[in-house]
């Protein structure tokens, strides 16, 4: 309820503004006697962090997460895990020019309406530094599920699209350039593009594809919390997306059940995978794919319209230091969230025999 | 938790397998006060029933609801509305061909290996029989949200797709034909389409694209909640979806900023839609569009090699009445999810200011 | 929310008014494979059915639960379990003296004020009728945990108190008698004191007292879920129920902590028990013990002087069948709710470790 | 789940351990526009802090609260108030002598079993600093519900009581004394039992009394979430408390109908209140009044026998500073956990009408 908080078992809650003295959390559910390695939630957190390559707003924020609970001599303790990450970078004078503005296509007019009030220094809740805590959270989820991979990538920027499937990917290249797309051509191409589209002051969008591997046979619920629907929600949670599609997705529904149908092999496993390795809501223990369509960052380095709170017109500038292109920094948030479903489903599965 | 209950302030809970005796549901938190016409009910539960055209699996099932609590002298008392729909057409004999069969791309492999045993009788659990409840709830969500308009509608029935914008349709149309396109002609072609795989034994997919207006300002929940979050993790969980996108959706990740942003009015619309209704997460006022990609049935009325709970192979073949595309017999169900999603954010919303 | 649901894991939802067609509910989350034995849920209806004996109320009901779903070939499947009640003797008529009238220390007036409107037929939602489907619910749990005894009885009616201590008493006692006192001289005194009582046309109250024995170490949660607070609102939410205490409760406040302190054996186990078998709100193993303070009935076969909803002065009497003591009745609901929290917590603390 | 989150749509979690660097919350839910008061916070900490006078603890603690998130410009923005205390006091070597050793009548035995390790400093987790952040969260709770007065105090000491009723006292003796007791006699007499108990190594227990008045008609939910029912699971979630009961309690237990109804004036308020202020789960508008008894500190200063770990028999004598009497820094904790409870409802209540 009121949105802050994810999850039922393995429970994540959020706080924090972007222009605040600290973002942070909290877990709940999170098993005793996990071993954690501190060092990997900040490796995920500087995937995330701003600043991390030429493509990337230029803004500085170290992300320092510092665990306050719930870890004793390495290990958690069943306990609450809360967590702060301070506001290095908080330029409140960069965002004057908008206390009374509606910037088209963010939250400025929708919170006002629902709230009468609004921080609007960067954005306040609606900033998607808020992801930061989800990146945090996700990389303890991971180390619960030590055995699952997630592996998430960019598979398209604007029209530029990496043409090979999954399988035809060497996924040891995502780390190895700024775009996290494993084709280094293609990467190549979109930072290329997202280098031209930002001296223009504009921006655009891309898409993520995710595929997580080796995930335990009967994960997700039945009915309304079938795991696809779970991590579908989870994606569409996070800033600027705008669609999600597992398995055969929107191309499925072109297809006939003669072709879509997923054959079974002797062990259980299928011969295809339209299925997303997700049927009846259910994991059948193949990949789950899946991918998340990102709309262009709002915020252009262009003169714009727009109204301000009296409804008159007005003209504004972006200014500051924002993304061209969201989506190599929403790498590992899509590899959080997937996470913390997962760590939640794997919880509740433990209760579904006798 | 564990899957059978939606919503957090106007709560469903579903229950009943497709050959058990009955199924039912139990509405939590529907406000007191609220006329409640069952008839309506009624005719909401008739365009999803089965047998309601040529085109749709002949089964025959009146889905006749039962009001058990909750309603008093016509209205709403404020607590739960218990219903259950009997069972009329429980053959259950049908069925005894795949009790140990696991039926390709169907939910039977991963509920055995979930729960260790299954109701294998028609699906179970994990027919779409259970979907009857969900538009039984949502037609009670829709009389307490009067003001708003749910229209939902197939809009691409495998690769028959429908070339006009929602802008250019004459929704008086969608009732008119079997298939639910309010384009006439398209209609025409995806019906002979539909006919045509039947008779090959064969099933195909579609997709529906739903469109909700007269939204009030401020409902969603910001970050894990947003509105489009809500509705794709609701749609999603409907039987046999693989994808959601909303407003621009996947189209809006190859688009610039500067064409996706959507400019204000300055009465506070947009001039463009590209948000699909919703900013940050909160409905603004412009109409909410959002399209369901659904896979094309499982159950083939061909022989079909799958294995058993053995892990022999065997061959199997589709008996009884089954639908060859289900998008037509789906347009309530998404707009009763839809509905469902927006009833509980609109009594949530009443707790957002002070 | 909005109160009709119990418990996390383990959950019930129940639904149904008095006076309507019928009473149920909705287990979801009993774990898979369960063998129900459907015929003790109905020895435990049997136990709280209006008519059992001379001291109850005369009502006929025979409370027969239909189970809808969840149990296939006398095993549960993991999805949920629908049952209903239907109501039997639903002699409406009876209740048109009160329609307009405001009982004293009934819920007429705060339902009125808080909805605007209700079901005046003998309670309505309010009516103890609501707690069979608790019953119903608890037997299905105390399957679920069926190596833990739950051994609920009467400890005090009005000023006659049982004086033995729990130790003492020869439990086999209990279903013996009309009162469920376990010291059959007390009972009769009990028994013929209630019967004096209703000859007046008054009621009286009394004390319930439950141990539950066989606790797995380990149950319940830290903080704001620590079992004993769980059981404490169960029991504060039957209908009457005015006070809660476990261990040496309320006498524990006059006692030093060298006289409270539990000391240990080896084996982990503690020499005296006045944590009532649960320390820092989680079960320690041994035996769990707590009472229960049930109010008088508040319908008398007396005049008595009342208002209405005009808020003008009238008289008005009982009528119909009504029990001078619910607490010879209530004992299956105290046993039924315990059973409930164990059952939740059970299953959550499969979640505790990793 | 996991014990650690607090309310439905006025929702808070906490962390933190007693010897962590922090302890803290989150608030999710509070409605927008809310002005706050934070000295008013800090003065509601004062009123719990260690070291307030010669009766309890002397461990110094500032218990200062920083606001992290979620309000602007002095008021609520409705999003989640994160808040941290740190802790200033942190001597870690006080407990090493108990690292291996259970302590009687504590939580460290059921811990150990239910997670396999535990933060053994100062209680970790089930240490009672963990209050602190329900008395801030309450104190923003008593903002919210500005017109509603919460006023708790000390009604029993071991054995000496309070022997005045509620009507007949001076609620503003309250403060004024060590004890918060509001007859000044009778807190001198508690005082002076405190300080003899103290000296002797020892520890008593004692009784709260609470009155809520000005509260609106219409809060509480039937069924499970009665009012009395969240109340009692609140307060039964204090550490150290063994029972609760409201209006009549446990003496209603003896009482007759014919005594016990509470009859009505035409304004719809009562003559008696042995309801409570409460009818059928919800606020009736009278006063509501409840009391809550807390056994004796389980640490003393005095030699104990107990076992450690590997179930060897052991001796040992608490350390450092303890309270000998609980219940004077209880008062702020038992109104900040009511004001919890009726925040939660009174929003819940915005949405129980059309």
């Amino acid at each position: 309820m009121a949105g802050n908080s994810f999850g039922n078992l393995f429970k994540l809650v959020t706080f924090g503004e972007s222009h605040g003295q600290a973002i942070g959390g909290v877990i709940d559910g999170c098993p005793a006697g996990l071993p954690i390695d501190t060092e990997k939630v900040q490796q995920e957190l500087a995937r995330r962090r701003p600043g991390q390559s030429s493509i990337v707003t230029q803004r500085k924020e170290p992300d320092t997460v510092k665990f306050l609970s719930g870890i004793f001599e390495g290990k958690t303790t069943g306990t609450p895990i809360g967590f702060i990450i301070e506001n290095a970078n908080q330029k409140s004078n960069d965002y004057s020019h908008i206390k009374d503005v509606y910037r088209p296509s963010h939250a400025d007019y929708t919170y006002d309406q629902k709230y009468g009030n609004r921080d609007y220094r960067g954005g306040g809740r609606s900033s998607a530094r808020e992801t930061a805590c989800r990146v945090a959270a996700g990389a303890i989820a991971k180390q619960l599920l030590k055995d699952v991979t997630f592996t998430a990538y960019t598979s398209a920027v604007g029209d530029i699209k990496l043409q090979k499937k999954f399988e035809e990917l060497d996924l040891s290249e995502i780390e190895k350039n700024p775009v996290r797309c494993p084709d280094p051509a293609t990467a190549k191409e979109m930072e290329t593009f997202i280098k031209q589209i930002r001296s223009q002051g504009d921006t655009v969008g891309g898409v993520v594809e995710c595929v997580i591997s080796n995930v335990p046979v009967g994960l997700g619920e039945p009915v309304f919390d079938k795991l696809h629907a779970a991590l579908g929600g989870a994606m569409l949670s996070i800033n600027a997306v705008k669609g999600f599609e597992y398995g055969s997705g929107f191309a499925g529904a072109s297809m006939k059940g003669s072709e879509h149908n997923d054959h079974f092999r002797t062990d259980g496993s299928t011969i295809t995978n339209f299925s997303g390795g997700i049927q009846g809501g259910i994991s059948n223990g193949m990949d789950i794919t899946f991918r998340v369509a990102f709309k262009p960052v709002a915020t252009l380095m262009q003169k714009q319209k727009t109204i301000n709170a009296e409804g008159q017109e007005v003209e504004m500038q972006g200014k500051g230091r924002h993304d061209p292109c969201v989506v190599p920094r929403a790498i590992p948030i899509v590899e959080a969230m997937a996470a913390l479903v997962l760590a939640d489903f794997y919880l509740l599965n433990k209760t579904s025999k006798i």
